[in-house]
């Protein structure tokens, strides 16, 4: 569609109130799933990035890893056993999960905002120890639980004008790397930081009040009304976890919180400079 | 009309590489015209100002008088003579003309802008002396022609995060007012700014080749063809002064300089942050 | 008359002790009266701001109207009426007062100020909404009483150094305009910078024990004696809101609070730098 | 063998002229061979680059790959082919080199050095395009060249007081990641910041005259000098192009630059700290 | 003795731990007793000093007088009466204990700081009233009781880079001079600058169980046992009052206070970067 | 006599241009003669001291020493020998000539300057080497010329607010100390810190015509006409080395030197602040 330079004008008018409203704010980004994979959303996401950061809001992108890391452990030959849901982690299957999210997936992601006129560093939770994490248990190995988010290294790269990428790698103080949920690296981050807002994506509209009816979108979720929501079966399954870091992360102070559909193109852009949500915000 | 998310997504997107190249850069504003008296025109210029700010340019709007001052001069009864289509301005005369253009059309644009979200901070040219002037001739009074620009107190109000508007009105050492150009301001305010561009609002489409046809705009003149064009009478009265302050702005070292059509909604924004433009551009 | 060089010296050695009582402090003048008027008094009182401000006070100038607005306003064919004491303000009082205070007055003070060596910048309550009022009542139109001031801009062009020179227009949200109080808006000003003193310029000796009799000045006043001069007529008329504004700058923390009579040549001087005092002090 | 403690004090003041000489300049340690893969080694050069940023120094890590490349790409079925002793790098290769180089070797690094109490960021070419690079030949594939480097990260991450560690992999403006040699990226960084000195970790004594004979060290060579000794044989084979990047460093202004034993416990602070000299400096 | 290398090495690796612990801290030292007067000792103390700066502590040098002082009364022919083991002091002898402490040993000290590399200002008691004093008894004449200290001057040399060095004079508001305690003098400056350490340099090992056998070292004393030693006769005579400034300093905040040995050469260097010690600690 | 609060005011503001004059500069006073020995001569320098720093002014105050050294040699029974004019100063001279300056002299002035409200730091020409000197022959021992001045210490000192007061006791980098001549190194620094003027004490009326009758007194003179004056008698003696230390300094870069009458009460003051004069200067 082609657009009269009238409504361009009015439609940036219109982002006027918004970016207001975010100027200076740190806004943190949980990225995931079809957006890593599909190259189309992951330039609108890389895009909208760049934008929300020159409009003036300063930008935390956090990322996991997907189907990359299965890939390579199936190239590798490493078979993966799970138990409730987590991938046991032996050392081997740490050290690969590191190399992929810290030097493929994290680069690639900074390579591609400069490629666009942003500026990116990529961190991992090993840089000036980001993210610490422990066992949860001995049978999931290096599968690991966050136990402390130093938050200076994202500041300092915030201060210095770039966009921290931030790979969910953990580590501890005797050398052991964890993999670690990135729903709550992002949430514990976001909390740490004391973030305007925290953005997850997914590969769903939202919360659907009826999950075969995307129409059915809850658009806004007061905290208090979600284990009702979790007991009747609204939220299920991986959307669980999902919602407890959306929770936790405004206990921790966030003052808004939206898990939107990652399959939109722009949707970052839409759900912070525009009326629209794509989305389910938490409150 | 309706936009769709999709729609708005795209156009503020597309002002990406726009809002790159104008990051931290200075943009002279120099308002007059309908824009001054249309109140929608007006809240569509202070719109685009302080979104133009918000997304990161140091904006800086210079004013001059209008028909307010007329208006004013009637009513003291005071009888304004012409010599070479400048008002021969008495003492008085120049006092009103510092009364109305500082204390009520500088002050109003002030309000005006922070009741929208802005932080705006009035200057004349008495502030801090930022511009000084002379007589042109004894018998045009003072009528003054600028002397010098104080860049300081514009660039403490940009450092300090506001939006300086700048009223035409002349000083010198000795106490007295001028009532100066204000596309002559305009221009030279830019040139000792360094400012990227300047845009100068007028009621016309811009520099057309038949002054008849709306649709025969030339949207870009080199400095060497000026003289041409004033030759053969595409560029003629009123104008010609104008083109004149561009092409010494261009000449002090501002990179583009604009002549755009006040009367057309949101025509900053358009000539800044889209690829299409709304008037004539001076290389 | 002639002074040695070592009466010179004297008495400058003498201002050493209120000097370092100043050093960095900021003091408010409350400017208007006869002071306004005189041209030699408008000169006295210039040349000790910018004395005050070279020897390390921060100062900060607050002007009202005097017969400047009366005068417009009868040029201009406007009647006004007074209701208790107070003008009633149409809109069109309202915009002449702004005119000829924000624009007149506040500008030549500017520019007397640059021209004996100082810097200046001349602000109103419409800049970055530094006052901002209401209505008292209905019928007083758009006489205003303050609502709130944003001490910021004085602030930053104290820190940038120069003397921010305020007339008492005040603002809203809506865009209105307020004929406010000058004794009011100095007393909240004061209060609200946590200014070292206030000092308020009348056309009297202070306040006198025997009105007829200038030697009965009273020259320092607790804050719990006032109620009893009111009662018994000491302070009275127009004295009463001037004394209660002093009264309210002490309560809001401003050390000591002047009423000085303006008609003394340098009055500021001789009561920031000696320690003679030409008026009442409330403390 | 147990020291005492005047031994202990003796040594620690003898490195006192050497702490003095180096205070606040910047060392680029190029880190590779042995020392990358033997743990006692690998732990006395992230405890000697700790040291030295402790006692001053501003120190910029700059690693290679080794075996860790080699090995994962044997476990991925991937072949080398080697054109003029350059691997023939597809686009597949490249990316594995990207994600051992800058996913496993440089955040383990980083991780180390955050065990023994230093502050690390790990960088690769790719963070904010701090190595960029093109194609040498079309034949030789992602075997890039170095077209530029961009101090900025380095120098931000210096100040806000972290030791950089830098994984040699380059990327372009296209997307493009490139195997680039590790000499020649230290070398230039170390040039482009202007270094005090640039270490370069071999797996040999240093240049020796006699390569069979461990004590015909060459302590210092002469920049005119290098060529003879190419000549000769004396400089020879993969040596060749390390030496080049030492005179090359040399050119673009370090002061200082060494070849030293990398299989020496604490080598460079030995060479840094002391007067004793573990390998050949280049002047 | 001869070092081989590797020694060297080990024992500056093995310094690590102690630098990271002091990295940026503030070390008070009280200079004094045979370390002043033996050149050797001197050298070392100085040299100890500069190091620990070039390692990243800020230290501050606190020195009293000692036997210039005796020897210059004697040879103007100066009498020292004694009351309780305290130096009566008339108005001259305070004069002469000025001279000689901020004249000659401080500017000595400061001499030879700067000779071996360091950058060292001289301060007094009375620059910037650094120590205000009392006297302590009528009879006592000025030999004083520090009533307060005033931080800044030091704070403002470290900030500058300089090491201060004090010498222990003090002052009042009337000019009048003070011969002060050192040893009170340096416990409260490490008290009122939050020191991390206080090191007093005596002639002794340290506190002995048995005073005759210097292998009876107390290495670590409990502010709570103190007591029981003085009623013991561990701590006694000159001791006595040197252990309470050590006991106050600790009250006052210093985490950690030492009496070494002055006798030791690099005493210092020995007790704040090895594990040995070279005297009593109190905690 | 009594001033009324007119005169007061009067004064007071006729010292405006000449505050604005120097507001900021460096001004170096080189402080002897009767100003050092009669009391109250030193409370009216050192009070008109820290009114010009109140005033803006940064002030450096240089002593020499004068019968406070001789004083002290006679009662430790050294003769003094001379040659040339020179005090010849073996090693121990120098000691007490140092330990006079740095110890007594100079802190008692600190000590005066805070106690009048100042803030002053004493500093030698061993702190952080001030003054660098060497011999300026063999038989005249270490009576030293200056070779080098570092302004770092003055400079950092004004940076903190303090008012330095410099004792002129030169230093080598062999431990060795020097009797420097106190005009000299006041012009050296005017010179290096580029003042704004240098007003140096003496005990006459300036240069007169007639060298008996005080009246004579030549008010300026161009450094072109000095050596007629020279060779004409005009200036003579001891006045010739100070006159060519004022044109050394004039050649450095310092605007404006005077001789002027410290005899004088408040000469300073009366020489900066008021259009009157109290001695020679030189242009």
């Amino acid at each position: 569609m082609e657009f009269s330079i009238a409504d361009r004008a009015q439609i940036l008018i219109e982002a006027l109130p918004y970016i207001q409203k975010y100027n200076g704010k740190i806004v943190v980004v949980k990225y995931g799933g079809h957006a890593m994979v599909d190259e189309e959303l992951k330039k609108s996401v890389m895009g909208d990035i760049v934008l929300l950061t020159l409009v003036g809001m300063r930008v935390v992108l956090i990322h996991g890893g997907g189907p990359e890391i299965t890939n390579m452990l199936d190239r590798l030959g490493k078979k993966s056993e799970f138990v409730d849901g987590l991938r046991v982690t032996d050392k081997e299957t740490a050290e690969i999960v590191q190399m992929v999210l810290a030097g493929k997936i994290n680069k690639d992601l900074v390579n591609f905002i400069d490629n666009i006129g942003g500026h990116a560093i990529g961190l991992s939770g090993m840089d000036s120890h980001l993210i610490e994490a422990e066992k949860i248990s001995e049978k999931l190995g290096y599968a690991g639980r966050v136990t402390s988010i130093n938050p200076k290294p994202i500041l300092d790269m915030l201060e210095k004008g770039y966009i921290p990428v931030v790979s969910t790698v953990g580590c501890d103080k005797h050398g052991n790397i964890y993999n670690v949920n990135a729903d709550d690296v992002a949430s514990q981050i976001a909390g740490t930081l004391g973030a305007e807002s925290l953005i997850s994506m997914t590969d769903t509209r939202g919360i659907l009040r009826d999950k075969d009816d995307e129409t059915s979108l809850i658009s806004e979720i007061q905290v208090s009304e979600a284990p009702q929501y979790i007991k009747s079966g609204v939220i299920s399954g991986g959307m669980i976890p999902k919602v407890e870091s959306c929770i936790e992360a405004l206990r921790r102070g966030v003052n808004r919180v939206f898990i939107i559909d990652g399959r939109v193109q722009h949707a970052i852009l839409i759900e912070t400079l525009t009326d629209a949500g794509v989305g389910t915000m938490f409150k």
